[in-house]
């Protein structure tokens, strides 16, 4: 099927300083557990979007040198000739697929906990860390800051040598120190690099001047700017920065240093605004922060916003809003996203629900990254799996019975058929599949939830040796009597009603879910149960 | 110089099955961050021990199948060819120092997180992890127990074929599947494996018989057994064990299947207890809840409890409290304590001060261990270091003024001395050296942090090219006057008294240390503030 005219614009390639984006889709900067460590589980991860048609694909935060070590925490780095053959892999497998190869260059200041590496932070002003752990920073002198500019440049220069196309230079999220110098939250400063606009701003210009010199023409330098830190009490206020304000001023005084601008908003202590849920934020929920910048910059523009909808894209890149559409979960959920947009598939698409799942994981610290909806995520290397092709089972002559349509049996169910097997009955005891996801998208703010049954209805409905009965309450004898040669159980679970207490691991006496005034959840939405006041 | 005769016991080999451990300092088995994956750090971390004089020097918990998977957390692995490999190196360096390599081979039950492996958790009983991110686990049917117990097979052939001389098998903290079946807090049971004590130690005693089997030949069985689970509230109570019932009543009952007890406490969620802070516990803490054990086993008896003593170990040993001085935080602060017991190097021995630094690494998940005492802990591979040995400097020729005679400037000035520059002044203000760390060890329960200052004091003493100035305050032009070819400022820093507030990152109005009844802890020790009521 070809696509549909009216989205051919998201097609339409971009000049982004001397590289060429094939097209509007750009997978920005977020993290997955890889790091620069383990190399294959960070390209076949990454290549796998550039296989399904995101024109860029960028690493997580890139730490340009041992003062910015993350650790526990997972990020690339560029520290050495080691890092960059590790990255090169991932760049030649996007390359190999047309896209552009980007990265996310990074000094965290005070905010790099320093746990493996043991060097001491610097930053702005001698303020702690409001994130990481018991961290301080030694306030940069001038040798400090030239010291550092060095280090962006030689990271710079190993990314291109690495094989990246697109340097993003972080400048978002209070979580970059060139952010921290420009916000006084965190610069305090009284010489040239502190006080006024200009001054505040002079490091990251510097930055960028000498970036550009070293590898401007092998390379697009994109800068994520985090252009508003939004109000008081939940952001920065007149400790931040604001779209109408410094956020504009600073597009407009960087544009000649910059080949495109990737914009977001960020508040007090790192990005849970830019990543916020779907349960408290709509699709692109950004707009009213970033959308006047294109009048302020001749280079393209890109925002995020959890993108899914090809028709809230087109909106943005017509209404003038932005050039690019930055994705990072909706292109975890579905890294062929773009792909089926291109072949007019859209019934295909698997929409991210906006649960933060992928997030939780990188708060924990080290592990890789998890996916509600793209059960392939994360094992692209080491299982070999893939989110649209699935290879012949061994034993396809068989007939499988799925016991529980929720959504571990509806995702069975619906593998099992794609690898062809004989003939599929997925059987639940309800009326509709999607088992405690048939309730659960009616609790307040939890709508978009209810995607994870949508696309594997869609799914399940188009695979013809798949056969979906509800209403059909199995037994064990049933189960026999059914006379499948495999038999899968995915009956689910449910909340227990009586509470456990730590002392002994035993039902609290007394807070049970049985009185008339108390309700969990499952009660109110399945039972029918009234809420109590 | 010869080691005193009273000592000599700690010195006497002491066959543990078919192995001889050397003398009886073990280090038990404790994390660093190293793992399976940093193979050189993991071996010259442990080995340097070994050359230190320990006897035995363990791994950390070691897991056996990716089910028991702990990431974020770095445990080690034996779960493939590579881990044996990879751990070799550390049986290999430890050979070589005449020492007895050990490892605890772990499965999590439920309170292994899962996260990389994504393997589901299998348990004693379906409940979930007291301790673990949002971690149930399936209650294990007869073939999960038959699956579960070869995984402890295949793992410690695994071990023996790496090269370790003694496997631990880790029956303690709750942290172990092995505990969590004997204990009613986890296990719940109603078949051959739960109820009755018979039947809760079953799963433990199949797989101790199945490992001597195994390996018994080969290696030494130790089991690291929570002997004591400690009382309500705080401990487990009657769904735990005491010593007095079901701990000494197991000693008996598995005593003909183990070559030595490695015991401790713990109580509901993890090793809080065994791994005390010396705030709260004094050295040999645990005596009161292990000390009965040696009269219920024919097998060696290992304790640990903050040992640094040596005269402690002897008591513990005469006493008939154990037979073998278990230690982990010991010896990373000091990795030469038993050399120097045996060398009468008494005054040398870099005492543990029981911060628990170490320890809130692991809390944290990744991250390698650091220790106050010992400041080349974790970096004997990665940079060379080594606690005792150090190289000449490259320009000794030069004279040193370090400023400032705290933990920092110490410890500089003890290293630079030892290095050979040809003179080193350490200089302070105050009348006596140690910096804050002259008053923290007044405050409630840090009396051994003064190990701080009284190991670098007696260093310092004996370092001819170190000359300690007291009771001299340098300014700017004093420090030019001094005429020192080389100058280290280390003046420290002191506690703010006004507070800083998380929305604008400034001094927050009222609250600062200033009114009468208002102190902080360097006000009341330093400046005698009086306290407030």
């Amino acid at each position: 099927m070809a696509r549909d005219p009216k989205y051919d614009i998201l097609f339409e390639p971009l000049k982004v300083g001397p590289k060429t984006l094939p097209n509007r889709f750009f997978q920005s900067a977020h993290c997955n557990g890889a790091g620069s460590d383990r190399p294959g589980f960070q390209a076949h991860f990454r290549a796998m979007k550039a296989e399904g048609g995101w024109g860029a694909v960028s690493t997580e935060y890139c730490s340009i040198a041992p003062e910015s070590d993350d650790t526990h925490r997972v990020s690339a780095r560029l520290w050495d000739e080691g890092d960059v053959a590790n990255l090169s892999l991932m760049c030649d497998m996007i390359h190999e697929q047309g896209s552009l190869a980007a990265v996310e260059i990074w000094h965290g200041g005070p905010n790099a906990c320093g746990m493996e590496s043991r060097v001491p932070a610097r930053g702005a002003s001698q303020i702690g860390s409001p994130f990481a752990f018991m961290r301080a920073c030694k306030e940069m002198d001038r040798n400090d800051i030239r010291e550092v500019q060095q280090l962006y440049v030689n990271a710079c220069k190993r990314a291109r040598d690495a094989g990246f196309d697109v340097l993003t230079i972080y400048y978002a999220h209070t979580e970059a120190l060139l952010h921290q110098f420009l916000l006084p939250f965190f610069n305090r400063r009284t010489d040239e690099y502190g006080g006024s606009f200009e001054n505040r701003v002079r490091f990251g210009r510097e930055v960028l001047e000498l970036v550009r010199e070293a590898v401007g023409d092998d390379c697009a330098i994109s800068v994520r700017f985090g252009i508003d830190t939004l109000e008081l009490p939940f952001g920065l206020g007149d400790r931040g920065i604001r779209q109408d304000g410094e956020g504009l001023q600073f597009i407009e005084y960087m544009d000649e240093l910059v080949d495109m601008w990737d914009l977001n908003v960020g508040n007090a202590v790192e990005w849970g605004e830019d990543a916020a849920p779907s349960r408290t934020h709509p699709e692109n929920h950004e707009r009213p922060n970033v959308y006047k910048a294109k009048e302020h910059t001749k280079k393209p523009v890109m925002n995020v916003g959890r993108f899914t909808n090809p028709d809230t894209m087109v909106d943005v890149i017509r209404s003038g809003q932005a050039d690019i559409i930055g994705a990072a979960r909706p292109s975890i959920s579905d890294p062929f996203l773009p792909k089926k947009i291109e072949e007019g598939r859209l019934d295909d698409i698997r929409e991210c629900i906006g649960c933060n799942v992928c997030i939780s994981r990188w708060e924990i610290g080290g592990p890789p990254l998890v996916c509600t909806q793209n059960a392939t995520s994360g094992e692209e290397f080491r299982r070999g799996w893939h989110p649209e092709k699935f290879t012949q089972a061994a034993n396809p002559d068989n007939d499988v019975l799925v016991v529980g349509a929720g959504p571990a049996g509806m995702e069975c169910a619906m593998v099992l058929g794609k690898r062809g097997m004989r003939r599929v009955h997925l059987v639940d005891a309800a009326e509709e599949i999607g088992g405690h996801m048939r309730w659960v998208p009616k609790l307040p703010g939890l709508g978009e939830w209810a995607r994870v049954v949508n696309y594997r209805r869609i799914q399940l409905d188009k695979l013809k040796n798949v056969e979906v009965i509800t209403g059909s309450r199995l037994d064990a004898q049933g189960v026999l009597d059914y006379g499948a040669e495999i038999l899968v159980i995915a009956s689910g679970s449910g909340w227990s009603t009586y509470g456990l207490q730590g002392i002994t691991n035993e039902p609290m006496p007394g807070p049970d879910a049985s009185p008339a005034h108390l309700v969990i959840a499952e009660q109110l939405r399945v039972e029918g149960k009234p809420g109590g006041k």
